[in-house]
């Protein structure tokens, strides 16, 4: 039998895996700071949960749709953690607004698997609930920049905004069309894919005229330092309610923005899927060319198909699985840890074996992780077990040891060698510190 | 829309998660401290996969199965962490053996849900891959007794040990049948839930005769102190070579086991599942009676069927899903923390929001878990919602302070108030450590 994962699947061995766990437990750790606490979902909804929230080619494609044989009732692995998130806060009424939660999981999508994409991923979100205030949307764009500092990226990347009613607005003046223009927006957020022409083409498709396209073109190519957008914006159609709006919200969150310096406003940024009503962002670095590492924004009316009275909710999810494959190929990264064991205990002579035994027990109740011989072998191949793991203390027991009561630790860096008893807990606990 | 988790799933609220979270990190700092390391798998397997393993009852209701519509392939969410953890060391041959790894996530399983049983729960499994011998399941021994006292579990538990061979050879000499019983082994693992003569019933059912099921039932009977109760077998069926070699290898890890007094030898324990082929362990809890919460065994022909070359292997599952219920029911766990966040800003006018603004990046920066009002509300309400999710610290943010360039603390506990500079980070550090 063909021992594979299902295609676009991954297994994760201890290398991949302990720097997953660092890099995702830093992130927890800047969600927390920033006030947001864990919920967990269900890997499975009812597909009804799922349906009509994403927009057509999700539903009709991505989303992992299967009908149980035994209920018949149709079931969906969840596409996001956003959706999953609105119908829990539905459920759960009795959380005290603004409601600030992060959810770290796999999320499913039936994508054709490439290099960086995956059917299984992590999504790392965190939303507020309940604030319809431009500071909330600010502290997503500073918790968005403070976790990639904490992973790891200084600099070289730069948090794209812009906002929904903005482009409706803008829309609607130069072009006559009211409402949000959904299939316009998913052609030009395709953007960074396909590029300028392959914009037009789409465009085209959806039957636009050449004066029409001309002018998108000319909309989504506005970008720079957000105060001189928004002043250019606002002198345009600043007396269109949408872009007034959008401009009084957008100054309100930049106000509030830590490192201004970090933040364009750019016309382009569109947002693929269909539930974003307000400020929206995306962060890119400059290198690897990647597309967007974090992305996120307001939506105001999707906890509402959930509930009576609409919720406003705003939020972003950090994209880990990117950050991992740019922070390795910019060595930001490295895959050189293949163990969280830090003692190996070689085992000279089975006759003592029974002593080494308790000293590995020792050491792991003074919380050293411990590995000892499990195979019966040699002292040699013990050795050489360590090195491959690059385990760097080696605790030889011998029959000095096992007649003293002591351990001789060896420092596989330094090169020290240290004779310790086995009592001498403190001690030892420096040494292995 | 009905907002619900679809039946057998559940939704985790933060108080839970919080709870939830410390425990498998208590949890994953013990799998640590043994040695063993992180991987993981995908939740989707391939149908082929999981076929064949688990036997009769799972295959045909218990595990999750779809074909997907697009490429006709049938698929299986993962029914345990066994399975994929064999099909993965036959994929990443070049691990050394001895491997050790843990592996804490999600499987599924078509249950019927009722209390304590969910469709979506966690497994925590450490398993040790390559060595044949007794040491490897004396430290999962270890590690679990180990384990179920780093969750608070001080005493109050006992650990059942068994063996494959010691079944199957007594079964020989007894009723003549040769090689493991399947059909039998099942019916005598629901003793705990059918009682003495729910099993026997169960038994006539496979059509075995009085005289046989008689002999099965006084077989089961056989339990109590581990020396006393090998001598017991061996005196009697210690010619039987399967026997011979359970009791040798019985004795080998009982040696091992750190706290004998928690072990019993019981011929009643024959774990569900059809891979494993020597010793066996399941530990129950004293009270509430809810079953094993962690439970175990060696299979050494499993990876075979996945790699030319079979690989002998033992491990256990904490089963922490009912650790947690029991650790609520007996008053261990309290779920009586709402957030991990410690301070909260109470902004006494508008006026003065971006200092309070600056105040929170102040204390996040130095590592305090902080949330500022984000809904414009009055301090009263602030510090109703402050004091509703039980955070400790209250920051007041007034005229007074943003003048002067400080904040007032008031820790909720002590009832002290103390105001501290924005700039004495070391003091301020001290004060909310």
């Amino acid at each position: 039998m063909e021992p594979r994962p299902p295609r676009g699947f991954r297994d994760f061995p201890p290398d991949i895996m302990i720097l997953r766990k660092d890099l995702i437990s830093r992130l927890e750790r800047v969600f927390q700071r920033y006030g947001f606490d864990p919920i967990d979902t269900p890997a499975l909804e009812y597909w009804e949960t799922l349906a009509g929230k994403y927009g057509e080619e999700a539903e009709s494609r991505l989303i992992w749709r299967f009908t149980d044989k035994w209920s018949g009732r149709e079931y969906a692995l969840r596409y996001d953690l956003t959706v999953p998130m609105a119908r829990f806060i539905a459920l759960h009424r009795d959380m005290p607004l603004p409601f600030k939660r992060y959810h770290i999981g796999p999320v499913w999508r039936h994508e054709e698997p490439q290099k960086g994409r995956y059917r299984e991923f992590y999504q790392c979100d965190a939303d507020i609930v309940g604030s319809p205030y431009p500071e909330a949307d600010a502290e997503i764009v500073n918790l968005v920049v403070d976790a990639l500092k904490e992973l790891g990226f200084k600099r070289g990347f730069r948090v794209r905004l812009n906002d929904r009613r903005l482009l409706s607005g803008v829309f609607e003046e130069e072009l006559g069309i009211r409402g949000p223009v959904l299939n316009v927006y998913r052609a030009i957020d395709k953007l960074d894919k396909i590029g300028v022409e392959g914009v037009r083409r789409e465009l085209e498709k959806l039957g636009l005229g050449e004066g029409l396209i001309e002018k998108i073109m000319n909309i989504i190519s506005i970008e720079g330092e957000p105060g001189e957008v928004l002043d250019m914006i606002e002198s345009r159609y600043g007396s269109n309610k949408r872009v007034a709006e959008a401009i009084g919200h957008l100054r309100g969150v930049i106000e509030l923005v830590e490192d201004p310096s970090s933040v364009e406003v750019d016309m382009s940024l569109v947002r693929g899927l269909d539930y974003y009503t307000g400020p929206i962002l995306e962060v890119v670095l400059d290198e690897p060319r990647i597309g967007s590492v974090a992305g996120g924004g307001r939506y105001d009316n999707l906890i509402g198909l959930f509930t009576k009275k609409g919720i406003p909710a705003t939020g972003a999810s950090i994209g880990i699985e990117r950050i991992i494959d740019a922070g390795l190929e910019l060595g930001i990264y490295k895959l050189d840890k293949k163990t969280v064991t830090m003692a190996s205990i070689i085992v000279l002579s089975r006759d003592h074996y029974r002593y080494a035994w308790k000293v590995a027990s020792t050491l792991r109740r003074l919380g050293v992780n411990t590995r000892i011989d499990l195979g019966r072998t040699s002292p040699r191949v013990q050795r050489r077990k360590a090195q491959r793991l690059g385990i760097r203390y080696l605790i030889y027991i011998g029959e000095s040891e096992a007649g003293k009561g002591t351990l001789t630790i060896y420092d596989t860096i330094t090169g020290e060698r240290v004779e310790a008893g086995i009592s001498e807990e403190e001690r030892i606990k420096e040494i292995l510190g």
